[in-house]
């Protein structure tokens, strides 16, 4: 039979309302809303009660974009889906949508299978999965039809990483017709790689080889073009675009360009880009290896075109792009050769936090905060109703948000199985206090009450912006 | 004591979400909602409940341009608070937004008092207002402190009309800085007047006196001038800026430009733009009258800016700016010189069915609807909560509405007090059947069951997209 | 009989051709060009012979804004015709358009006549009219044709100035809809005076009253707006259009959107918008004012969107805007109180200089130099191919010109008649050495050898870009 | 000893003037222009005198794109450079720059000695060559620099053609990294033809094989992409650019995007893009197989575009890319299949004719005219002053130019080696009468009195515009 739990006296804040509300929760679920202190909410009683006063109410995160174990340059990212998804519901996050990848000459499916088997019983919150498309041939085209009918509906290429995932202009125009017609969405690593390279070879033959010549060489000019370009070729084949990781002020205004011509065309960015730059790339000793990802790191003068786009909608979702690494051992990798070293960043613990960090600075209103790290992503990967929102009939992934507590981020204290922070002694302001996964504490009052294997995979539709 | 209504089996609509949701009402308001089918849901019984299966359940909708006993050009407009709020009501709308007029040389308390007189006791729904400054000076300015702190907080100025309503810059600039001083919005009909005259003067000079001439003198290029002086006027001010009624598909790349550099910068449509063209204008014997509004119905090839417009929220709202005059002894003061037709047009009724179409016919989602209706223009004009949506603790404005049922306008059967409909015969798919203000019933299963007085004035707060 | 000149051995420099040619000139005009030491040059004899080895051989100058005796203010800039041409012919200059006004209530021939009174016989240079209209009414509209007729094409009107020069949009428009009939072009003034007072009154009132507030309150928004604004009333009117000393890079940006749309629009800048910056009219000691002029000048970073116009053609024209006023008992008239301060700046002197030195700072092309200095002001105003250009059949209007000579501007060496100079201590690289006016020599190796009465004036035909 | 030819009595028209002049000749080079009628004109006396009394004196026509003997699908452009430097006399074109082409692993050095030798004595009229670079690598970078200082400085690379031509984008932007820095100008085939082969795929698959299948496959948003990402490409090196046979109005607002930013990028159009459209295309009995050209013909809304771009000066180049294969045998590979139809069109003979048409038809200037066909490819391709303007010491290659003859253009008469005529049956106003080569007439009053073999190879300096 079921249990019943009752969220008191807090701030329901949603992607589109803000309402003083009793949260009731049956079977895992949203049961209903009711004002607080009225007859319909006096009337109500559970097993569980949870005090919400002076605290917002939201809805769990959704991180559209993590990868977990994730194999590259010759390493694997350094959260499993059990730390990493540990991590995850410390920072508030209650659904991550991973990335199952293809190797080449194999099928999607055998991917997709291999993804499983990592996550399968390891993860604290729900998960759910991307695909990685490193081959684009008749037989992969073929199956990305069943991948969306069983729940896999979008579609990541590459125009960056040339003999890795690198697809060609013609493998991009074929994917994107076929997700055209199948409800798939193209997610697209827009960098231009061939040109990145020759840039990369030149720097190293002239003895550029710290960690910042990798922002250097991966230009803002070339990110906009392959923005454009991935752009172009949506439109010629009829189908929509998620741009991920935009970080280049050239590259929003690309998305501005196409949202003003009507395309349906979507952009996400990183907290990454939004608080740190090519400064921190810069930090002496090779500790710029630590804020090594791509797209790079841009100049902070690019910060307040991503503000605005986020502010505007050019830019819709904010996802972390998590894939650690640690400094000793695997970011050392790419001493004297900076294109050695892992692209990646740990994040996927502080997403929200820093988000309500936005929210304090004037940066963002609370509910734009929410649609960006919940209703959107789900809405986007076709998660929506289920996640991303506090409503009659969603599943109960909520948390207690503390927005006055104050914290220090630092490697000593986070959930990340990884040897450094990228945001080491920065003072925030709001935390999570309590999150519930399908209405089960995984996190209660700032303990961790989950455990491996409660997280079920979810099979998602498909993107809900397209109607 | 509270009555308690219960609205079972819908499918509740919001700017939101879209939600198989209970709702239930105390002391007219939104007490609760509850998953259909839960035990919560289950739990619930009322005085009163409506059967809502198969049929949407949506916040009632709010015209936020109407001008009821409205002067202009030695006549009134035909809809008392009465006739118009009774047809707004019957149209699904449960709150307008109606303009108070001050007179030249009078202060503006004076033309709000007078507004207060024709509406007390007369709506059928609820009712704020707007300010219309006619006389920018010193004293006005002032006044306008007071008028934003007793809820009306916006402010309409005209750069057309000269000799009657219109500002110049220097008087639109004061007003502006006063705005952004106080937290007030300035509404703008952006249309260059003076250029405009002097084309007037020059078309009947020519002999050129049929209704269609109204909308050539009137010129897309001289609402996108003054649109985008007032946009520059609101820059220099720091002041944010509603643009009423836009019509050109120039003034709406004005408005795109404004978003595109993230100034504070609004724009409403109104359904007659969407629908019409010059193409009614140019209707024989004298019939073009009826579309006789300002800014002007335009070709046809502007619809599709505008419909752009609203899904890529370059336009935020759709208003009527109902302004009805009978084509019998008020139109036809024109007769044999266009400038002398009142300018204005029957609409509050249709609205929300016209828009529903616009669902039905691809241009918008569902939610987009209730958003462009209903949701923002409460935000806009500082209601919501109360108005434009269905949550916990907002006002039990709620429709009931049937999206299958067919109809056909005609002004045989409209509600409003004018003797020619602009869309007599137009077909659409969705109906009002039941309309819920504040929890009372005004329109039951399409019977008119409420009465005039319940409609109440309510004070507004500031614009909710300013911070 | 006639008298010929020989110009051997020079690089001939025009807009269009860099030549080592001779130059016959005879009766005043070019009569050929042959290639340097061809037996065709070789077998050219005449009476005057000037040896241009190491030197160009270039166009006169075509000043086409000054103001010689401009009544501003309650005084008149301090240049007569016979002074103000003298030093323009000392810097190169061979024409000059000048403004003829009308006083209000007056007809425009009575103001072309007193500015004809005021010229004849004085000039050392050639010079011809544009007029200033400011009442634009039904007579005046009529008399505009006349002057066209007779040689005075141009005309100009000003959205600044409200009492003054203003005019309104209506007024704007009618003029513009004569011009566009009559082959006229009208010249604006493009500010936004209505607004720019009101900010004027407001600082003054808050005591802020040195010149720099001069710059502040006539806001690059305001000139942008203006400039838009004077766009889209030509179009309407199906008029050409040209913007006189455009300062702002918003104002650039809307020449260039109408560039874009391949509108007939022009925009003329001025040296000291390129080389002087608001840091000028910051300068303590009420030196500031020494740069008070309209349009304002700019901060710095404006300056490099003058010069990319300048190369990309937004920017067509360089004129001088040279209205000067005598620090000492004009200029003082706006002690607390910058309004009072006539507005104008000398300059006609050293158009030539600054933009030799513009080439040889790499900003523009030799041949650029001659064309937005000598040829494009001539094709704009109707003087081409008498004006402009060193081509057969060309009035032997030439300049020796050297190169590598260096100077310094001082006030202690200037031939203008005003007790400063706005670049005082600056030094440049290129210098007059010789003058030709119509054949005439009027500066001989830096000596001046005119006279008041040698220049005529000029008649004008149309705008030459606009077929 | 010398010949003197004289012309009297035309209308000289360049680029920048129109003189009533009398031009002397010496030693096949303009010596002297004198005003007609003036003494020094008198003066002259010459063995040859030409009457160009109601004619236009006009510079020899620069077309620098050209493909005599080209090699193409398997075949080779039917005129030879004997053949095709006749017909470009014909119709007073005086200069070629003519594509050498690298075969794959082979040196630059080998494919341009290959082409001087096809043109070696055989041609009309002057001639110079571009490089065409079908395989950049460590070799043919190195080798570009020679090229330059021999006078060979421009290099043609392809983003269409893949395995054939085509460049990669790394290759592409050391090419331009190089050309940057040794002056080089690359001149870019701006399609996306990886993606674009796909879609032939495609079509071909779905049985459209009729020649109009070529032009809806290669997609106006691909010519588009692809000249964007030239764009930015030549901005991350540093380097100027040159857009080839531009057609589609989008590529046309990359061009224009990029010249509002000051950006070194330049564009080229041809007769056909401004003249003909995919109508043609879509004659039926493949006749469409005619007009098969890469950049496609657009539909004829896109011609508006080019016309503006060449006013506005986004376009500054108006070529041939005279490639012409016979309808018989060369055109008729295709029949079933259109993407084995050799890819060019006939064009050398027309061009100056048809774009005095466009001066006819209100497109053009007169100077315009001789600025698109004559000096600015002059200048674009480093052989002002010699060709593209009459001044002294030009090269003497000029065309007398009679305004009001009409002609019609026929395959009957024309002079290429084709069997067909794009333009079959178009009547124009205006013909060339005579025309002279470094002073040696080569058409003259309509009879060929040229030989092969009196063009001469022409080394060419860098671009001009890069000042």
């Amino acid at each position: 039979m079921s249990t019943r739990t009752l969220i008191r006296g807090g701030l329901v804040v949603t992607a589109a309302e803000e309402t003083h509300a009793d949260v009731l929760i049956e079977d895992g679920r949203i049961a209903a809303l009711a004002a607080s202190g009225s007859a319909a909410a006096g009337a109500w009683s559970a097993e569980r009660v949870i005090d919400a006063t002076d605290r917002y109410v939201i809805p769990g995160g959704v991180d559209a974009h993590t990868h977990m174990e994730f194999p590259f340059g010759g390493t694997f990212s350094s959260d499993t889906f059990e730390t990493g998804t540990r991590a995850a519901a410390w920072g508030g996050t209650t659904t991550i949508v991973d990335f199952a990848v293809q190797s080449k000459g194999k099928a999607l499916r055998a991917g997709l299978d291999a993804w499983h088997a990592k996550a399968d019983g390891n993860c604290a919150i729900d998960y759910a999965f991307h695909m990685i498309v490193s081959d684009v041939n008749e037989a992969t085209l073929k199956q990305m039809d069943g991948l969306v009918e069983e729940g896999v509906s979008s579609f990541k290429l590459f125009m960056a990483y040339p003999g890795v995932f690198y697809s060609d202009d013609g493998q991009i125009l074929r994917a994107m017709q076929r997700a055209g017609g199948n409800g798939g969405l193209i997610m697209m690593h827009a960098e231009n790689g061939i040109a990145i390279d020759v840039l990369v070879e030149q720097a190293l033959a002239r003895g550029r080889t710290d960690p910042r010549y990798h922002g250097e060489v991966r230009k803002a000019l070339l990110e906009a073009e392959a923005t454009h370009r991935a752009i172009k070729l949506a439109q010629v084949a009829g189908a929509p675009l998620y741009v991920v990781h935009v970080s280049a002020r050239e590259a929003v205004a690309e998305l501005t360009r196409a949202r003003d011509e009507g395309l349906p065309v979507f952009g996400e960015t990183c907290p990454q880009y939004l608080f740190l730059s090519t400064d921190n790339l810069a930090e002496p000793d090779f500790q710029g290896a630590k804020y090594v990802c791509s797209t790079p790191l841009r100049p902070q003068e690019h910060q307040a075109a991503l503000w605005r786009g986020l502010r505007t909608n050019d830019l819709q979702v904010v996802s972390t792009d998590h894939c650690p690494f640690c400094f000793s051992g695997q970011k050392e990798l790419g001493r004297g050769d900076f294109s050695k070293i892992p692209n990646g960043m740990p994040g996927v613990e502080h997403r929200m936090d820093l988000l309500h960090q936005a929210v304090v600075d004037g940066h963002l209103s609370r509910r734009r905060w929410i649609e960006i790290a919940c209703a959107t992503p789900a809405r986007m990967f076709g998660l929506y109703p289920k996640k991303g929102t506090i409503a009659p009939g969603a599943d109960a992934d909520v948390v207690i948000y503390d927005p006055h507590a104050e914290q220090t981020i630092s490697a000593a204290t986070h959930h990340m199985n990884v040897d450094y922070s990228a945001y080491e002694g920065k003072r925030l302001t709001g935390r999570v206090e309590t999150v519930l996964s399908r209405g089960e504490p995984v996190i209660t009052q700032r303990e961790f009450t989950g455990r491996a294997g409660h997280g079920a995979y979810t099979a998602r539709g498909t993107c809900q912006y397209l109607d």
